[in-house]
């Protein structure tokens, strides 16, 4: 056998394979499926730590103000694509979850109480990342009490660190297509005529795209992108939501097609989060009923709650509501055009 | 070249290739997209005319109350199971339906009102087949509205054949298990002694397995196994769900394998369905944002509310909330096992 | 925080996740993703553990040789089925791996000279398990240069006990269908009247049914399902042979069900780890094209060799070339039919 | 019911749901799955029309020569990659197709004859287009016997256009990194002298990276991108192939990250199409085993066979052959990093 590195020791086999330790083996009844129960876990929590070495990075990169279009910027659009390629994994492996039935698992769900996938320090430190914090989320004193001290700091000390959500708007919002930007509304005009002269514009067909149903649309058009109240809590400014929003109506220019990407790829991560956590429910729903989760509470209810307030980046999301057909689009100025690395040959 | 069928008249490939007529071609602004719209769109038709083939098959065999471990009985599970292997490939296709971007979607969505996929007739005929009925249906009035009365027509005639949910619910209720099926409750025994002793020792020890927050689910038990309410409107009867809940529990005796692998897969069907759902309400909603369908009403909405009420089949999914350990369930007397196909050696 | 079992604890998350030491770490140029293939790798291994965690069960449960419509078939076909899952997201787990570009591949993979996947005893072993022999391997002997001689040890170990394949022949040999099995052949007619009769019946349809190019396909039945010649070596008995394609004709039979199930999903598992194996193939080709892998051989020429020659049971899939049209098969008398579990109503 | 388009018109249901006309359904014997298998074939068709939609699209733009990275390009590479997406809905089709047992395709196989995949235009017409041409087909002069003349002149005419691979093979001959492209090699230096220092540069690196059993490599290195060698028929040229090499390379400088995109999706397309044929060969083999397929030849062979002649791009694959570590890359100078659209900050 040649020297050097082997593969069972370069992958810590010893350690990864020594690591399943059923509680029924403890029993008198051994339960076939609480190994399944457990490596599928196992595995979950590999890739939550693939997908925390990938965020980290992208998250490091973006603390750095100046990468719109560099290389740095084209590497972390490739790593959040490989996000969503492990979140579609992780979808798929729901699959592998339910070769186990109701019964099976009864076998030998009661000796893991109070133990619950709520307890996944890891997945809470992704969400946190993403940009949820813990008063969005449903429950959340509930997890706290679930959770050890030094894991409750964990959680928070991702959460104290700038979010993917909050670096996405400071990069939005640094981006120099008309030179400033201002704050104009549809009375006091920003001061950059450039800028003033295309929203005006665009506002307009905007307004007259709208068929009856919709006209309130307008209001909520001034609100996202000009006049915020002050009342609304929003997590991207104006200012931001504009820049967005020139991204994705002017997304084939040169220097917008990284944004683009990457605007798309938060919404697919949000998308299958939001998949996995449907599947999972249905799951759960099927697994155990109205019985209370090893967990203590409901984990259907929970998860269920959970869809619709887990969206991070629900803002983004809604800017399809304010596009207009493409034919209708302000035409752009050749300087603009330029500074969007477009080049007439 | 050889005489005899030719691959694309089998097909009758000149009606299914000719079969793309995008509005936008008959306008100055012929839109990319709009082809890739109609084709994912037919081939969803095309699948669910599969869909309604294999279910018409299965639903005329349980017409016959002859079939319950016979070759038949085989043949359905089988073809249903080719129904989720289809719907499997359904949510799949959601991902080409994403690589159209809002924007592009603008380029003819207008031009398309107020068609819409609400007016799809065979996969209203899925539902009603599988037992789902027009006043169960959310928003079932604004569908008729947007319908012609020959297609009203079809879907009322599919209402009012037996569905599967009710075959299934004779099928069950037909189960010989312990002879005669009785009005058996907690306080009234059944008649059939063999049934009564049964299911009180099944009902205590039940009862014991409860924690303290689900105490309840013991009167939950009583309603769905026992003494309905009268006002309490079930899809599933007491003697269905009893026969059901037995097939779970015994499932490994040779006569309920098939009949444990039905209902699983009835299960899956829901699920299927629901996670198709799911995905296209997250799609509509990337590609619409708050702004009315085609169809005129909201797209999000409407699906959204119809997740939760278009389970078919979750009168049997909850019946997991019942299940106890398998190391305490009532043993079967000898007679009882021979007559569910096992022979001991 | 509620005292007893905690989730961390459970999965023993310090192990799980304290086992990525990436060589490159040691060196000037860390490499971002080396991270990512120690992980897919792990996550490999520990799948690898679950499937010969089912496939040790399913083995043990067929060494007794009273099952064949028991309930413990029932959850045999159940567990190996769940193999099936768990193999086809492994399939899947090759597009994360193939978020790794070549370029990146590089920054590390001289690092990891000489271990390579080849060195994986896992997979060995589950290989061992279904029927592979080291004879049959390509390059046998080259794995076991490379492989520590305690590795070798267990890889043998797996090879000297009952394979899944000689246990699935045992099973089939001892199919009860026509009383006492026989030494049957085209000439020499087997002692058992019905036996004889049937097969004589079915291959003379068969005989008929061979268009001009296939008329060779005569000798090959007689060979495979009668008069072995000496000196070819097959996997599979005559009788056993005459067992599966038995089962796959009258596979609605009750008594059949769970035995045609079984055969299909063997092949399945030979599918998929063949699928396997190719995208794995292809992968390695674009990940490193003609240079030679950190093992020391050339990664895809290995793997593409052995995509041919590692299919264990290719004497199942191959009788299908045996089978005839249903409206032609030999009708079964009243006293067979309801050895197959089969009562006219 | 509103007036304007309706969803059953507009998607021209009536041809889509009338087109299924089984053979079986005029004998005596009607085959229940033999709508399953035209559904399947009929949904690949409307696919490939999708695809051929996209790929003409592509090919149009490409013929036009000013679309390095140009909003065209970002819409080209777009476009490619739902060519992806859809391929991998038709790899997952098989699992659809693999419900049919061989038993069940029996009941209608025969009534098929001479029928077959093999005549499926449009498939060809997808290969044509990608650059396979009838010469490098296996079994070329087979097809043609089977094909109505009409058809063939269909293939002829695909054939005769520019194809995709000739098409990226005059952009990388395009691409301007080094000013003008000279007939550089080894002795004869180009008279680019930055591009002739680059490539001197690469070179050296690349032969110091070879282990000894790869020493032979620097040869095919000289013909690759240099010296070809006058017999040797390769699709690519020198100059395209540096172009492709010095794109992997520096693939993350802003001119780079496009055409970097469209060469994985290329080799992503033939992976997929790979992927495909070859569980076709497997599920053919699982259907009809050594039988003759219904066009008359075995189909199982003719597939298997195509499996490694019909890769398009294999000569982009290849490329990885000659990646030496990033850390060992020459050095641009600030100039060309300039070309390439960094600028620093």
């Amino acid at each position: 056998m040649p020297d050097g590195i082997y593969y069972a020791d370069y992958l810590q086999l010893d350690k990864i394979l020594g690591a399943q330790l059923p509680e029924s083996d403890k029993t008198a009844h051994p339960a076939h499926d609480e190994m399944l129960f457990i490596i599928i876990h196992q595995s979950y929590e590999l890739w939550f730590k693939q997908i925390i070495h990938e965020m980290t990075w992208v998250r490091d990169s973006f603390l750095n103000p100046i990468n719109d279009n560099s290389p740095a910027m084209q590497v972390a659009v490739h790593r959040l694509r490989r996000v969503t390629t492990i979140l579609s994994l992780a979808v798929k492996q729901i699959d592998v979850m339910e070769t186990m039935t109701p019964l099976d698992f009864l076998d030998f769900r009661d000796l893991l109480r109070p133990a619950s996938g709520f307890q996944s320090i890891q997945f809470k430190i992704v969400e946190a990342m993403l940009g949820l914090r813990m008063e969005d989320r449903h429950a959340g004193n509930y997890y706290i009490s679930q959770l050890r001290a030094a894991d409750i700091q964990l959680i928070q000390k991702a959460e104290k660190e700038k979010s993917l959500l909050e670096l996405v708007n400071a990069w939005l919002e640094r981006m120099p297509f008309f030179e400033q930007p201002e704050n104009w509304n549809a009375h006091q005009p920003v001061s950059n005529p450039m800028e003033h002269v295309f929203w005006k514009e665009y506002r307009e067909t905007y307004e007259q795209s709208l068929v009856r149903e919709e006209k309130e649309n307008i209001r909520f058009f001034d609100s996202v992108f000009f006049q915020r109240d002050e009342n609304e809590k929003r997590k991207l400014s104006p200012k931001a939501c504009r820049s967005a929003l020139f991204i994705m109506l002017y997304r084939d220019y040169p220097l917008l097609q990284l944004p683009y990407q990457l605007l798309n790829i938060l919404l697919d991560i949000d998308e299958l989060l939001s998949t996995w956590r449907y599947r999972h429910v249905n799951m759960v729903q099927r697994m155990i009923g109205t019985r209370v989760g090893t967990g203590g509470s409901s984990g259907k209810n929970y998860l269920r709650a959970a869809l619709d307030k887990h969206y991070v980046f629900s803002e983004i999301a809604e800017l399809t509501s304010f596009l207009i057909e493409r034919q209708h689009l302000p035409t752009l100025t050749s300087e603009l055009e330029q500074r969007l690395g477009f080049v007439k040959n």
